[in-house]
């Protein structure tokens, strides 16, 4: 077994560590941020937790109004400007926490009066040090270079940093993902016999749109890693203004569409697809009645309704997790059935270092 | 000729007509917001002006120290949250000025608190009457689908909202920009003979970084609407972080290298793609003497040089409208080489509604 996959199997632990140890800290930040409630998040990472990073924008601005601006790093690398953010929050975003970029980025941040937050998997980095908060993902060591259970504790950790901005997310609501996460894995005997008919696949197209839109990408860069897939990613709208001309018949189509209020738009794009006669692959969930009967389903149902008089948090607010799991096993499965090995991409290693 | 090649060579004086007629309102804004300087730029837009979008976004952080944000619609538009924009300017970009959700995006932004600015070609457009402040981008009506005339006087407009937002940015180098598109279309008939060894490209990546990320994302999409090439579009850096496992012999690599600070790691990125053998085209002008003898090449020096104790302004200041010239013309030869009609990209129409 690659160790991707045996890391991918080993989230719904992993995403339980990282709730358990990290709570407190988030509590402690939600009582400095009642106090004084930043006025800009800005997002700093690059590769797949820059993917997260995307995800944390749209849980933000969603779940609490704060503007998110996510990071354009060469702004202080190689132009050395200086960003004005009094009041405002920068979260940093690096699974080894060694990234050069988004370190200078939040070092400029705090001399510009920015609080700063590090999120990372490694407790001993540079990251963690330099950041006057740091989160730690505890996904446990990452082997594969194709980075899986530490996306998805960036995510857990994106939804503590939204309920500590004020979000009425409610830490049991947060307590339900391991478990979703684990019903997702059991797909993965099914998605690896859906993987076989693109053994010849040499592009794609991955859709999303709004909470699952960074999963897109998420599942558009595992492709391009380790099954060498030129994948492009993009939003349901954003397709529909110009890359749509490039999808011809069975051109590999691969759509996130939760029950929720991306799905009619979603499901528009289904329609459109189909009369392309693109080849698509629909991921959703029990929850979602409307889906084509050819859609991959996550065994439970994902539509959020909390309680009566609950907090008003959209109804695809659980879905990122357990489905960007099918979208990871589905890279590692296609990965093996065109003879690649999915742990050892050509040309990268774990670490990268840009400016 | 085609349409967008019509419209391609328009360009310069466009330009002209756009620079001379908005100057005025843009000293408008600038008194106001030497009164109030916003202390966040929201910018809305999809497809073409999405990637005007980003370049303002750079050339406002680098040249103003705001922090700048590319809106993601569907927070307004699906999830109905209200973000917290008092004391921010929002600036939508529509070409039609009648794409719904950049509409509602900025109806909103004003109801938060926010002054807002439309930049759009129509003038009788919905976005030119519901905007605090109109600017008309006057590059005449745009026939061809593809846009490109409205794309680089989008850019310009984006210079003269850094500008008016403090930019030290003069007026007089402004004035460069019509002849620097006019030098640059003098590479049509060159242009034309390198796109011949494409004909039968499936897929691509283009690379750019800094002022320059945005064309990668325009040269990408002119490819993808008039020649149905799946075409990439990465940061330098991020294309580090994964994609670059998929470049494989003969790839097709585009990379958009100017002088100045994107340089030295633009030119790291040449010499990997060198070691891969992709087929890669460099894009420069003649004040890049490091740039391989096999670039294309701008017959202009485009390195900016403000006088002595000018303001500290990034050499490739000026660099982004004529170097998207050539990757216009480039994908309007390429469709023609295909066989193509770059007028009529299947399955498009000017106005693009979504949500």
């Amino acid at each position: 077994m690659s160790k991707m996959l045996a890391e991918i199997r080993e989230q719904p632990t992993a995403l339980e560590r990282t709730l358990k140890a990290e709570l407190r800290g988030f509590e402690r930040l939600r009582a400095r941020f009642e106090k004084e409630r930043p006025r800009l998040v800005v997002l700093a990472a690059r590769g797949t937790s820059d993917n997260a990073a995307q995800f944390g924008r749209y849980l933000i601005e969603v779940t609490t109004g704060i503007p998110v601006s996510l990071a354009a790093p060469s702004v202080s690398t190689l132009y050395h400007s200086n960003l004005r953010l009094e009041g405002a929050l920068l979260a940093a975003v690096s699974q080894s926490g060694e990234s050069t970029d988004t370190n200078v980025v939040l070092e400029e941040a705090k001399k510009q009066g920015a609080f700063t937050i590090g999120i990372t998997n490694e407790p001993e980095s540079t990251l963690a040090r330099i950041a006057d908060h740091a989160v730690l993902v505890r996904a446990g060591r990452e082997k594969s270079v194709a980075a899986t259970k530490t996306y998805t504790g960036q995510l857990l950790s994106f939804y503590l940093l939204a309920y500590a901005l004020g979000a009425k997310i409610r830490i049991d609501d947060l307590r339900l993902l391991p478990d979703l996460a684990a019903k997702a894995l059991t797909l993965e005997k099914e998605v690896a016999a859906r993987a076989e008919k693109y053994k010849y696949a040499r592009h794609a197209v991955v859709i999303g749109r709004g909470l699952n839109y960074a999963n897109a990408f998420e599942w558009a860069l595992k492709m391009m890693e380790t099954c060498y897939i030129i994948a492009e990613r993009f939003s349901q709208a954003d397709i529909l203004h110009g890359p749509i001309a490039m999808v011809e018949p069975s051109f590999p189509a691969f759509v996130l569409a939760p029950p929720g209020p991306t799905w009619p738009v979603m499901n528009e794009m289904i329609t459109k697809l189909s009369g392309l006669r693109a080849e698509t692959l629909v991921l959703t969930d029990k929850s979602n009645a409307e889906a084509p009967k050819s859609a991959l389903r996550i065994p439970a149902k994902l539509a959020f309704k909390p309680g009566k008089n609950g907090p008003a948090l959209p109804e695809d607010l659980l879905t990122p997790i357990p489905y960007i799991i099918p979208a990871q096993m589905f890279a590692a499965s296609l990965s093996a059935v065109k003879g690649l090995d999915p742990d050892q991409p050509r040309g990268l290693s774990k670490v990268t270092l840009t400016l």
